[in-house]
């Protein structure tokens, strides 16, 4: 016989984030580089109104609760709208990465099911192309006003964004409903396999949004002015879009205008304090601030992940710069935050390059996500900083399981990670590698991103790519695959002596190849399946 | 037909929060200055082994889920273990305040029917006392090892909280249950009627603790070193026992050490940076600070609340020590935070003046809690800094109803809180009064807090207090009650020539009345309700 709390019960809704948003923080701006060119600038009183609106067309257009709502678009304050008024009505926002291949593009739509498809205008192509292929599709919303609808399209159910807005009058009351209903869907990128979707909730995606905001995560407020670099299509751009309306945000949008060049205008135009994203881009910001020997004004701190940051990024933004990075790992299947680098108070006295050392590695999980590592057999490993093992999740905010996949992808409760990682003694994170990309020789395993990145550092070396292959005693050994710098010249034994003193003597590669091109994925991510592929008959010296 | 999302589904459980803590920030300090007067040090990873040994013996003492379990004790690591040893084993923590009069604690002592009582050894001699009158309790347990025991007591059920740890092994799993089920009790001090009982559940205390550790609100990280000055008896200590395991944050505890001096030595010894608690005791560590030329090291934020935070204490910490004051506002039904004074991006560029201006009201809501003003027909008032109505609440950390009483409290689904509030354009609310003490003169309101504030800054003025009288044609109109400073002279005319231009006109009070002496509650509140009594039948001249 428990005794029940007796306090107000309200499901964790994401129309309430934005109800939040409206009636504390109605006039902080929104501001949009648009598709068009232009600058938009709204409020969040005004994009609750819009969004209520876009609910009640959502309605007229037949779309029924649990509907999929799929959208192809950039980040600008419409598909900031569609967020709230397709998950705020108990529809199910399905965002998808214009940069798939079309094929993947259009399995995806038809996985999900998707009924209407938002789209941004120079998106819209690619929605012409596969509409005929989409059969579960009954209407295009091209995200745009009249003045932009295109005079001919083979599309026979195209319609106008801002014309479905204009006929609604807004009276409109979010429903209220369970809190576990599906809010959004995302499809991880599934470099083997077809993509995978993960099917976040309303309560998942509130307590996230909770999470991100805290000190020890993104470190945000309402003084913030946040711009979210990474793009809404992946992983709900890490959330931002929530924990803005939280916590009452400005909110910048760049569009698809990425460049050095036009962030580092959108960043002192309007005064961003905030950015995350992956470190390509930053590479592309910090190369314009350099040529051009510019400084931040605003720009205070960036959460940098969704892939290992290069320590000497993190060095030039702080040192150079003043603008503070936090590592983070994340992933589609965990909403996406997993850990961030920040530090405790124990760190307080350490040198500033023994700090710097433990905000190399992918940080400490934050309050609603667990971690642990285990080994082969599922046996759960120490947290000493040194073993390694298969990393595995667990939390409000990780998937139990996949999208139209009734094989359960968990382990003992615990959802398997594919990273490879060591925890140490004050639960810091740092991923090794992944875990069909890890060598394995003799029972021991071989991290190939440690021996890539030996050879990355060589003068003559473009790309190298590490790939277990078979050895009749160890199974398998490490194999490099090069692609030499366009006039240089190095020779197999060479770049196998450049390892000589980098890594432990047993993990030097057996065999090095050279090749004109490494395979990649649409994600720009070295295709390592296809070279195992490749070279799975391949004969090892020492074989 | 609604599509349920596919996230890992996990109570928000108290106990959720302590493993979190153990896991991974184990080593993070707890200590605490004890009752037995030295310094006492453990960590997360021990108060949670001693957490689960605890649970162990209180199953051993025969206490089943829902079984209400009463502390009156001071801020400590052994009150620490009790909170999550009894919530987290179903059980409910109920604090209780040691410095009510010893009725009232055998009341709701009774009201709760508590099973259990621990205490710490300075209260023992009260509930020795009070025991006989307490027919649900089974035992006792001294908040102490054995060699504090007393030799001699009236108790035949005192047991000893060290022996009940040391006899059991730990060998304990938190249970799992549901997150709406109760975790701990409050009483309101209950100025007028009996206490009330606000029963938190662990889903309502999670949230709250998620809300309280964010930028906007207590903004604490494991990098913060946390002195709750204010009571573990006093609404859990506004929550930062929880969000302190949350975030991993260092804890220091005072014990009952809450003068100038201590504190002042604790803050240096320890390297608080952060704490939380009334003005009353701020002004005691500001004069001690003060008058011994001393500065804070480390001390950087305090967020006081319980009572309006005199503009001159906010001044003081600010320009004379660097100690950023956060004003905050909430009450026990609300456990407790309601607002908090922080800026948003829009203040960035206003001069010092009119920031100190914004943050001198109560703050704004932080998500998970909205507000609005209602005037006396139900009516939801307009927010624009002056209409001024009774402020309401509602959210997932708000009661629905009280322990133990039948009657709703709620109004239109909405707490109404009491108090009496203007909101601004920002959504920044001001407390104007206590409803019950606002002046009802022809329709319109008038603050008693104005009305004392002006005539508190007079020189001959020790203490004034305003109430409601009697008048034949406003229905109320404003009665001054005044105790003089020793050997000062002043007449009834100079203090209300005292108002002009300090107040509208017709808010200027119609009479003044001399006393020696102000009742006040045990909390050191004045008691108005016993002043209204007192000068029921006062003849107003005006009247």
């Amino acid at each position: 016989m428990s005794l029940m709390g007796q306090m107000m019960h309200m499901p964790l809704l994401i129309s309430s984030l934005l109800t939040h948003a409206a009636r504390h923080n109605g006039d902080t701006e929104i501001v949009s580089k648009r598709v068009e060119g232009d600058m938009h600038r709204t409020n969040w009183a005004e994009v609750d109104v819009r969004s209520r609106k876009l609910a009640q067309a959502l309605k007229r257009l037949g779309c029924e609760p649990g509907d999929r709502i799929g959208t192809l678009a950039w980040n600008g304050y419409r598909h900031l709208e569609i967020y709230y008024a397709v998950s705020g009505s108990q529809l199910v926002c399905h965002t998808i990465n214009p940069r798939l291949f079309p094929q993947q593009v259009a399995w995806i739509a038809n996985d999900a099911q998707d009924k209407v498809i938002f789209v941004d205008i120079n998106i819209f192509p690619l929605v012409e192309k596969l509409a005929p292929s989409l059969p579960a599709l009954k209407h295009v919303v091209l995200m745009a006003g009249r003045e932009s609808m295109p005079r001919e399209t083979a599309l026979t159910n195209l319609l106008c964004y801002e014309d479905l807005i204009d006929a609604e009058d807004g009276q409109y009351e979010w429903p209220s409903f369970d809190e576990n209903t599906a809010a959004s869907l995302c499809y991880t990128s599934g470099t083997t396999g077809n993509p995978k979707g993960a099917l976040y909730s309303h309560r998942s995606s509130v307590l996230h949004a909770y999470a991100a905001a805290l000190p020890d995560a993104m470190n945000v407020s309402a003084r913030d002015v946040v711009l979210p670099v990474v793009p809404m299509f992946h992983v709900n751009a890490w959330g931002l879009p929530y924990s803005a309306a939280l916590i009452g945000a400005k909110l910048v949008f760049p569009g698809h205008h990425l460049d050095g060049a036009s962030l580092y205008n959108l960043f002192e135009q309007e005064g961003v304090t905030f950015s995350a994203g992956v470190p390509t881009i930053w590479l592309g910001l910090l190369n314009h601030v350099k040529s051009n020997n510019l400084k931040f004004s605003t720009f205070k701190s960036t959460v940098i992940g969704g892939a290992a940051c290069p320590p000497a990024m993190i060095r030039t933004f702080e040192n150079d710069y003043g603008v503070e990075v936090v590592h983070a790992w994340g992933m589609t299947e965990l909403s996406p935050l997993g850990t961030l680098g920040r530090l405790k108070t124990k760190h307080a006295n350490m040198t500033k390059e023994e700090r710097q050392k433990v905000l190399e590695k992918q940080g400490k999980s934050v309050f609603g996500v667990d971690m642990r590592i285990v080994d082969a057999d599922g046996k759960v490993l120490p947290w000493d900083g040194k073993t390694s093992g298969d990393l595995e999740v667990r939390g409000h905010w990780v998937i139990d399981s996949y999208f139209n996949i009734d094989k359960s992808p968990l382990h003992d409760g615990w959802f398997p990670t594919g990273d490879v990682a060591t925890i140490d003694e004050d639960g810091y994170m740092q991923i090794t590698d992944r875990s069909k990309d890890v060598i394995k020789s003799g029972g021991e395993w071989i991290s190939s991103i440690d021996l890539e990145n030996v050879l990355m550092a060589h003068p003559a070396v473009h790309e190298a790519a590490a790939i277990a292959a078979f050895h009749p005693k160890w199974d398998e050994r490490p194999l490099i695959v090069v692609v030499k710098k366009p006039g240089a010249e190095v020779t197999k034994e060479e770049l196998i002596a450049f390892y000589k003193g980098k890594i432990p003597t047993w993990q030097t590669p057996d065999d090095v190849v050279f090749v004109d091109e490494i395979p990649h994925t649409a994600t720009g991510k070295i295709y390592k399946l296809k070279l195992r592929e490749q070279f799975k008959d391949h004969k090892l010296p020492t074989a």
